[in-house]
């Protein structure tokens, strides 16, 4: 078992698994709190808006008292293809259309965190370029029969089997396409001397 | 278990376990293979030049015949920066000094990789560019004391710790800089009706 590296605690509303591995292996002591809020948002807000927007609402939301050492911290992931949003899919046939869409495109994915202290808060939106390949029939079938896209934004996880074939390039950060813009979360709390 | 997405079988000459990993969840019915070869090369060779020997070497050197649904992989992998070469670390001391050199740099990743069938190779190389923000002391005492770095090139893996709170910005393929251009090679044993 890996110790902590970090000293201050981190309490992560989100039910994403691969924010909390994320922050785990990251060497932060956490701990993962539920908070239920509405994700909706209005239809003007665009591109990082929108995670932005989403991010602060679920901070907002928590109401239980913030200790000395801890942080709490809600994120929210969007990706942003042609001028739209695309969220968590519905059902089996939306997330393939999703995938359709992405194929031989460039999307970006924003993920913005909102971090709160008993005294402070810090919001901010990281932005990764993501490159596709151009997917085949066989490979969204394959893609949609044995991995679980319901619960990812724009239908796909960059770290399994689509994101290995068919992702040539990223520009930015991979980790905020993962959903946890790590690095960049760890400069802005060293900035606030957290 | 998953089935096999290709149809043809992968014989890897490569013990790093980030390789036959991101084959086997690419899709790909794989064996591992050994082959001995002395990974030394001409000093006059500069960035890419290097893993393109190095692999199209260690693949020359595998004797046993290859079968008509059979793809043999040789890959090599090498860390560039400031005009010189980072390879595997020979112990914790020059680990710690090659961290410190690529710490608030960038450096490029280049794998090459050489696939043979019975009648046909492709033999190329990829790169990305990495950004590292800086390391603290205490971050790279950190990843010393409990991660493995002596088996990777420039002594980190980007999927560990140090890569999670380090690296902010990647250009290019994020698996070539774990070690194998998943993508890359999908497409060129496409183009090559593998």
């Amino acid at each position: 078992m890996v110790p902590a590296f970090f000293k201050n605690k981190i309490l992560l509303a989100s039910q994403s698994p691969r924010r909390q591995q994320l922050l785990r292996d990251s060497g932060f002591d956490m701990d993962v709190v539920r908070i239920d809020v509405e994700e909706d948002f209005h239809p003007d807000l665009r591109a990082e808006e929108i995670p932005l927007y989403l991010a602060e609402k679920k901070n907002k939301a928590y109401e239980l008292a913030i200790q000395d050492n801890e942080i709490l911290v809600t994120a929210d992931t969007v990706v942003w293809l042609d001028d739209g949003v695309l969220n968590k899919p519905a059902d089996m046939d939306e997330a393939g259309s999703m995938l359709r869409q992405l194929s031989g495109k460039v999307h970006t994915v924003y993920t913005a965190v909102c971090a709160r202290t008993a005294r402070d808060k810090i919001l901010f939106s990281e932005a990764s370029k993501v490159y596709f390949n151009d997917l085949s029939d066989e490979m969204i079938d394959y893609y949609l029969s044995y991995y679980k896209p319901l619960d990812k934004a724009g239908a796909y996880g960059i770290q399994e089997f689509i994101g290995y074939v068919a992702i040539k390039r990223i520009e930015g950060c991979y980790y905020n396409v993962m959903g946890f813009p790590v690095s960049r979360f760890i400069e802005e709390i060293r900035k606030h001397g957290w």
